[in-house]
């Protein structure tokens, strides 16, 4: 018989210690790869002139680098190279409807990074990571739609952020206050959980008659929900 | 005849001027109401002892005022007071997927607000800070659930953010390139629509049997996506 293989863990650091609801905080390397893998929108924290901004971004991560769009990112990177970024994706699973307020909360899965992004400048590099981001949001496209000419790829602000620095959080579960004084209330209480739902497909009113969508589009279209 | 009513501007300020696509900027008051009631989520980006945190928590609007749970922000705020935050509310509503990768983007809708947030310490402010961000996340649970002990007050920990310098950026539509030569590439184009599904309700297992969910929790159910 074999062991199972070594659960791959992240490094504890003074950015990613989890100093409050540690029972939710993870430095687990595959809960973060999954956590990554599930969305396509970040939100990026930088310094840009002595102001704090928080921009939403697309991006894509490769296992080991996490590929991202910022022009405004690349400003600040320009002005100040080195300077670390927070970047930080959310899924939000359902609302946590308690008896008491007080236990109202949210089941999500969350993951921040920290580093200093480095500007892609490589012309592969940067097809390589356009491709990571293209395929992370629309799996398939890349291969269809025509790629990055060299002028497009040198107007592309591309970004890469090693992901030895993260840690994720996560709650799941039913509310919390099914066993206190609160439960004697008689109140419902649970989850309502909410998901991301796609298509149908709005074909662009330029698109002349007769263009099908590709199949690997036209599979994307989400079933209907599961009857009640 | 009376004339419409002028539009409310917010004020451009170094930090809302839109100094990247400015055609998707907007300082329109109502815009930004409507982004702020469409969600319930935000990221909150905050400086930690020298370290940059983008933070998601909930947050409710009254339409002067954001309220968000924060005890990272406010950890923040003790160390620093009358620091800057910005907390960014993002609506990803659709994939732009045009002929070439260069024009690929996101519809979507996105505020941002500045400022330096205020501790709520009043009991009877916190309360009203509470119901708003209550309501905003699940329209009728405020006066369904227990509301907040004196002691439960005290240990939550509200911020309150002016909405006076704030932006909104909006893309909607379909892709940019229907008219140029990638037209004639005979791909498809157009976008895959994106929205937020809920339900049906998790009752939590330790709830007893007979009770049933109430009918602003049980009205919020998905209906079945339209046929495509």
């Amino acid at each position: 018989m074999t062991s199972p293989p070594p659960a791959r863990k992240l490094p504890e650091t003074a950015r990613t210690r989890h100093r409050r609801l540690r029972e939710q905080g993870s430095l687990d390397r595959d809960a973060l790869d999954a956590v990554l893998a599930a969305g396509f929108l970040c939100h990026v924290g930088v310094m840009v002139d002595g102001t704090l901004l928080v921009v939403p971004t697309v991006y894509g991560s490769d296992g080991t680098t996490l590929y991202f769009h910022g022009s405004v990112a690349s400003r600040s990177l320009a002005a100040s190279p080195g300077a670390s970024v927070c970047v930080t994706v959310t899924h939000v699973d359902g609302l946590v409807l308690a008896r008491s307020v007080f236990e109202h909360g949210v089941n999500y899965r969350s993951a921040m990074v920290f580093g200093a992004p480095r500007p892609v400048t490589d012309p592969d590099e940067k097809l390589a990571g356009l491709r990571c981001l293209t395929e992370q949001a629309t799996p398939g496209q890349w291969d269809y739609a025509r790629r990055p000419s060299r002028k497009e790829l040198a107007a592309t602000a591309l970004l890469a952020l090693s992901l030895d620095e993260a840690s994720v959080k996560i709650r799941t579960g039913p509310p919390d206050d099914g066993d206190g004084a609160d439960a004697e209330l008689g109140l419902w209480a649970g989850v309502l959980p909410l998901h991301t739902s796609r298509g149908p497909l709005e074909p662009d009113p330029a698109l002349p008659a007769g263009i099908e969508p590709p199949s690997h589009l036209a599979g994307r279209a989400t079933p209907p929900a599961p009857p009640r």
